[in-house]
This record gives C-alpha cells, sequence and structure tokens, in this order.
C-alpha cells in the first residue's frame, strides 16, 4: 500500500494513530484491519477505537513492538494502525446545492501538502474537494497532514480536469482561480455559489490552459519580499473569505 | 551545522538553493561559502548568484556530483548551497510604529510549519516575528519552507516568553491570541494596532499561561468535522484579516 497502484487497485489504504481510524468509522468506511502494539498503546480512547473497529468487522492483530516500528512511518508510533477500505468518490457524487462550495487541487506534488489542503477544505466547510494530477489522497503522508478529514470529505480524484470543468459549468458552479497574476485581490472579488476555488502546483501555479477555464481569478497581495504562500496557506485564506460570504 | 547548538555556536547557517543564496545577500547577510555543483547548475540565474556572493567576499568550492549530493539534503538538488552567516535579531530591534503587525510563534515543533509560519507573515506584511521554544529558526527545513523570508524578516528568538510580553505591553503593541476555545471569531473582532498574533503548538495549542498574557482571544471557526486547522493556516487566515485591517 506504499504504492500508488496497489492502493488503486485494492482499493484499500494504510493510517496510523487513533483519530484516522476513528474518522475511517464515522465517515462510513469499512477498516478491513488493525494492527496494534500491545506495550504502546495506553490511552481508554486508543482502545476504546480498536473496539469500535472490531466490532465493526475489523481483524485486529497484535505485533510486538519491533514489528510495529517496521511498518510505522512515525518517529514515535502511537502503537495503531489499519487498513481502511477507501476509494475517492464519482464526479457524480459532489452534486451541488445553491450554497456549495468546492476546492481544486491541480498538480500538487507534495503529500503533506495535499492533505492539509484537505484539512483546511473540510474547516471552512467545503462541500467536497476534486483532486487532479500530481500526489494521490491516498498517500500514507497525505492522509496524514489530512487528520481524518479525507475519511469525511467527499474527495474526487479527476482523470481530466476538462471533463471536471464542464461538469461544474453544466451544474452552474463558478470557478474562481488562486493565481499571482490576477489583478483584483481575493479581498475585493464578488464572489457567486455554488462555487469552486482552484489551486495549482507547489512551484508554477496554475498552468495558463487551467486560468483560461476558469471563471474569474483573484490574486492574494503579496506584502513583503516573497513572492508567493504555500499552497495550503494561501487555499485557506481564500477559503474562510469564501466561507465568510457564504449565503447561509 | 546540522545541530542547533552549532549552528548557535558558530551564527551559521547551511541553506540550498539559488532563492536562498539571493535572499541572504539583499536580507544583508555575510555569504561565507558557496558549495555548487557546476554539472548540475544550468540556469544563468544560478551562476549570478554565485557571481553576486563571490563578489561579496564568499569562497566557492566546486564539489563532484557525488559529494554534492551527500551534502544536499533533497532529492533532486539544484546544484548550489551555501554557508550563511545569520542569528536572530534582539528583541529591541523590533521597534514598532503605530501600524506594526507581529508573529509570536510559541512552541512550533515542525521546521516545515516553522518556516511556512515566516513566509506567511512575510507575505502578510509582518514587522518581525518571534519564535519561542519548539524549533529553532535556522533549521535547515525550516530555513528551506522559508523559501529565504528569514533572511528578509527580523526575526528574534526568545528564551523566556514572559520577557516578550512585558516588552510588548511597554510599547504598547496589543496581543491576539489564536484559539479554539476563543468566544468571538477572528471575523468579528475588533483589532488595534500595533499588534502581535500569537500561535502555539500544533497538537495543544498555546498553554493556559500564555493565553492569560496575551489581550484576547479569536477562534477560526471550524465548519467541518475537524477540530483544528494546521497551525500555518491558520496564521496565514488570521495574519491576512490583520492585514486587511490595517490602519496604512
Amino acid at each position: 500500500l506504499r504504492e500508488r497502484a496497489e492502493r488503486e487497485a485494492s482499493g484499500l489504504c494504510f493510517v496510523e494513530g487513533i483519530r484516522q481510524v476513528l474518522s475511517a468509522i464515522d465517515g462510513g468506511h469499512r477498516v478491513e484491519e488493525v494492527l496494534l502494539d500491545p506495550a504502546r498503546l495506553r490511552s481508554d480512547v486508543a482502545w476504546e477505537a480498536v473496539a469500535r473497529a472490531q466490532s465493526a468487522g475489523a481483524t485486529v492483530t497484535e505485533l510486538r513492538p519491533a514489528e510495529f516500528e517496521r511498518i510505522s512511518t512515525r518517529d514515535n508510533p502511537v502503537g495503531v494502525a489499519a487498513i481502511i477500505a477507501w476509494r475517492p468518490v464519482p464526479l457524480d457524487a459532489l452534486a451541488p446545492t445553491a450554497d456549495s462550495l468546492y476546492l481544486i487541487v491541480d498538480d500538487v506534488h507534495d503529500a503533506g501538502n495535499l492533505g492539509t489542503l484537505i484539512r483546511t477544505a473540510d474547516g471552512a466547510g467545503c462541500t467536497g474537494v476534486v483532486v487532479h494530477s500530481g500526489v494521490d489522497p491516498a498517500h500514507p503522508a497525505a492522509l496524514r497532514a489530512g487528520l481524518g478529514t479525507t475519511f469525511r470529505l467527499p474527495v474526487h480524484s479527476a482523470v481530466s480536469l476538462d471533463d471536471v470543468f464542464d461538469r461544474l459549468a453544466i451544474s452552474g458552479i463558478t470557478t474562481v482561480a488562486t493565481s499571482a497574476h490576477a489583478t483584483q485581490t481575493y479581498w475585493d472579488a464578488a464572489y457567486e455559489f455554488p462555487l469552486a476555488a482552484v489551486v495549482g502546483n507547489e512551484g508554477a501555479g496554475l498552468s495558463a490552459a487551467t486560468l483560461a477555464r476558469c471563471g474569474y481569478q483573484v490574486r492574494i497581495p503579496m506584502l513583503g519580499t516573497a513572492t508567493s504562500l504555500n499552497v495550503s496557506v494561501a487555499a485557506g485564506i481564500v477559503l474562510y473569505e469564501l466561507a465568510r460570504r457564504h449565503p447561509s
């Protein structure tokens, strides 16, 4: 499950930590197997999470400390890991209502950034996230940075961004791109819901072709010497402005 | 220079990449030595950066590809690294004016987060950053995530947060803490400048003692299932609101 092809073929992913296991259960995903190191697992909350997974049908396998360290990707493993049945949702599942807000992530390569983007979209009340190109949302480091939100929020993994834009247009969803070259700031723009905010690659931003498909563009004022912000920070700033302007 | 004690004793730090070297020069810091791999360094911009460092007095050492890979912390090294003379500024150097905006970072442990926080503070037009406890701002991964802004923005490394709060009070700087437990949102709060925004540890947030020393607290609405945002994202959202409310 360390390889994307393996995750996509099996529909399974690997997570570590109590919160991740609970989020998977709460999100309605099947926990296939819980791997635990009883020597490390001390809190009641942790044991309750294991019990919940087990009563939902998960196999529970106890590992010795050295075995757990081998499967863990953390410096200080908490002692619980799990195999979760999870697949991205189809595009149709992102059916909009009048106040829907989406995040579209194009070609983000850092798994930590992608997970943080999904966590941020959840925080800002997004209806769903579309991920195109770049890293896979089920990458262990993306799931880790998502802190379980990947299991709670509908996440679509798009093969073609053109298909996504076609579908958004049919559904009456306007699209706003975050771009360093936009003339209007995200403070000054008027927004119409349902709305999708679009963010791009860490270094290059959004391609000209993708920018051309977006309804309009906004920039975040850069008031110091840096020319850009981290993509998750930029998305958080724009999404929270959209959350504030939200009709509901 | 991989160890904090070594960096603090020598007043030197290690960076990789063209932008970092240029930011150090532009920030007025001495480049002690440039390490380069001529086989990797292809762009004119890169060679101009090396020339600027050299004319400012830096020693230039050419390494073989295998040697450069050994000193590099990157998967795809760009072929230029440098030893920079850099120390945090004294607290006195953060002298406020009527519209000053500071970021105070308490006990952030992830070096990438700290660098992203400094980059975000730069973007939002902060006057300076105070770092207390947690990871050291000259950590290579913090410098990397800061994309050179650490060399441009005054950064104070505080031994005692109490001393910082005493000094802020004397200077008439109000303090606003970001906390999940605050009653008012950052949207609704009134802000008075000069102002310092305070953010805390990735897991635990700010301690009760630190919250008690802050003038007031604001929370970021959590509109999904997550209970918190990444600290850099949270800081970005609050700092950009402060930048918008800024008197200038």
